[in-house]
């Protein structure tokens, strides 16, 4: 089955690589000469480098802003590894491409699970050579496009059982002794984190829309509330809300959560009503 | 009236969202969802985070190189506060979408002024739900994209009064016992320092093609040379000259202006001939 | 003779301007403008400022991977003044345009030579007024717009003798006293440093795939194996290996050999079998 697009097909292209240097221009170009007619979405280049789970987040959180087309991303700290598979993944209409390590395992889960995947290692749509570090411009950049422009996933690799592609498991928030104890799974250039705690969580240990609240990060703790928007607590103040990704995060109005609890993704926050 | 467009549609697109987040590629794929045949044009992306002033004269500057179409801006420090209207204004052949919070208004101003307006905060193209952070997603962008495919104003929008458009007062220079009191607008990855000084008014004071001057900002001065390129000063050596967008700027000749003159947005800078 | 393009035509755009400010944007604006239907690919705009040697090899190591099409090259330190040229090069189906200062010409030499220039400081193509600071927007994105709708190298400016075109020299990697005495000629945000060492060079004083040598640059040495992959050599070891570009290269695995040799764009290293 060939992936459906809308007027012109998509491609949306999530990578580490940063704009530093040529490498997702070089990407671009390698798409536009095997499908000139798909359009190529950036969702973003700046995941920070080598980082497989932020960048399974990203894609998962991303996708459903997305027109239905091919999902390309890559980042591969394994590149050339002879264990590190290249694969193609078919979710419904969608189709991810991209190293086998997990990055796009959350992704595929939202979109219902994998349907069909194929091994693109050895691909023919692949470019000759194929260098040993670069395989987003050699090998994931032209099975997207091909895949862009009509061609299934048997037409651009080797079939896989779906059961064998490599999972990612992320932290999960735990309720203990009345605090939820959740982790940091991203923060943004605001330096507002995104943690994995679950708000049917907090509402269990006391912390609801407009409550008070304590999160502690190693040493240090500070006092917050729960809100919408910014503006419900002062500024400098803490704040937890439900983030665009509908998911519970913890801001400082007008500065940096990430600096104020000196938190980075993986960090444990301990939540707790007061 | 519908939005006069090229062959495609296209979407100009201005933000404080910088590139380091999926923020500009997840409203690059709801514009795309929308609105297929639209091109985005992302103009910058990179104005100082929450700078609605400086945001209002890079849009103001950038819209004649940019085709007629839809003009797409968010710089947005109040999101989510009642107070703060989201809105689409018609000029011309042109629409302008964003934030009623100066922001479009020296941009409107240029296009000869607003012809109507209309508040989109409960447009029928809103994504639902609207999240209370992220308006360029939620709002902003699929109402861009609807007008950009053909919808006119009354189609996204509650009609409003232009009378009632927040507008944007600038600094403005003043001629003052013999000397020009300027402020510098912006400054670039350069260090150049664009000012509000008219050139009618530098005349005025005796600073003229080719002559020599001194700029002071608090307590640091320079003597500088007006002329038309950075060669025509020596290596380090200041010059005031009429920058790419026809307004006078500061250069240093391959160093920086803000850095020589330790001046940032904002700062007074007092011209004099020499 | 027109320059030949895909479905749609491609302009890819090189440069110096960064994405801190909108003149990326305004450029593509000023395309779309002239010819709506010209796709553009950003190929990097992340070149050092100024340095026209690293845009020149980046240039020509990009281009075999871009749609055959206009090629847009702008990194300009000489700008405005009288003696540099302003060119279009007519290489084969392909078009080249930028300043005449080097830029163009390695890729030029490596698409077979060019077959035409023009000068088009005069182009009938420019914005009108032209900027003294700003030939990105006002001369080299029109004309190469204008090549892209399918204008010939004549209508958009003079003839010029190609002999007369600015070449380049890059520094030589030269073998001696069984050493071989390279330079670096760029390095990458990993702090990877892309050497004019040849593997024939290379080979002929003893360092061959496997084996061990030495890196010296100034009072620094280290001491790396010749391999593939950076999994060829332990963690925060020293790889000597055949990069994406198909060039010599020098990489810490997990590390930066920028920072590990204190060596950049010029620097001399010298490499010994051991």
């Amino acid at each position: 089955m060939a992936i459906a697009t809308q007027a012109a097909p998509v491609i949306s292209f999530l990578s580490d690589y940063g704009l530093e240097d040529e490498f997702v221009g070089v990407c671009h170009g390698v798409i536009a000469r095997r499908c000139p007619e798909a359009r190529v979405i950036d969702i973003t280049h700046a995941i920070p480098p080598q980082d497989v789970s932020i960048g399974a987040l990203v894609l998962r959180d991303s996708l459903a802003y997305m027109p239905a087309g091919v999902h390309l991303a890559v980042v591969d700290p394994t590149v050339g590894r002879p264990d590190r598979r290249a694969v193609a993944i078919r979710c419904g209409e969608r189709a991810l491409v991209g190293p086998d390590n997990g990055l796009l395992w959350l992704a595929a889960e939202k979109l219902g699970g994998p349907d069909a995947a194929v091994d693109v290692g050895g691909s023919p749509e692949r470019l000759n050579p194929v260098s040993s570090t670069f395989h987003g411009r050699d090998v994931f950049a032209p099975v997207a496009a091909a895949l862009a422009c009509g061609l299934t996933l048997t037409d651009v690799g080797e079939e896989i059982e779906v059961s064998g592609l490599r999972a990612l498991a992320l932290p999960e928030a735990e309720v203990r002794e009345g605090a939820v104890v959740a982790h940091v799974l991203r923060s943004d250039r605001y330096g507002n984190l995104i943690l994995d705690a679950s708000f049917p969580a907090l509402a269990q240990v006391g912390i609801e829309a407009g409550g008070a609240f304590t999160a502690r990060a190693g040493e240090r703790a500070l006092t917050g509330r729960h809100g919408d928007t910014f503006a419900d607590v002062g500024a400098g103040a803490l704040l937890l809300y439900m983030d665009a990704s509908r998911m519970a995060a913890l801001a400082v109005n007008g500065g940096s959560a990430a600096t104020a609890l000196a938190a980075r993704p993986g960090a444990e926050i301990v939540l707790r009503s007061v």
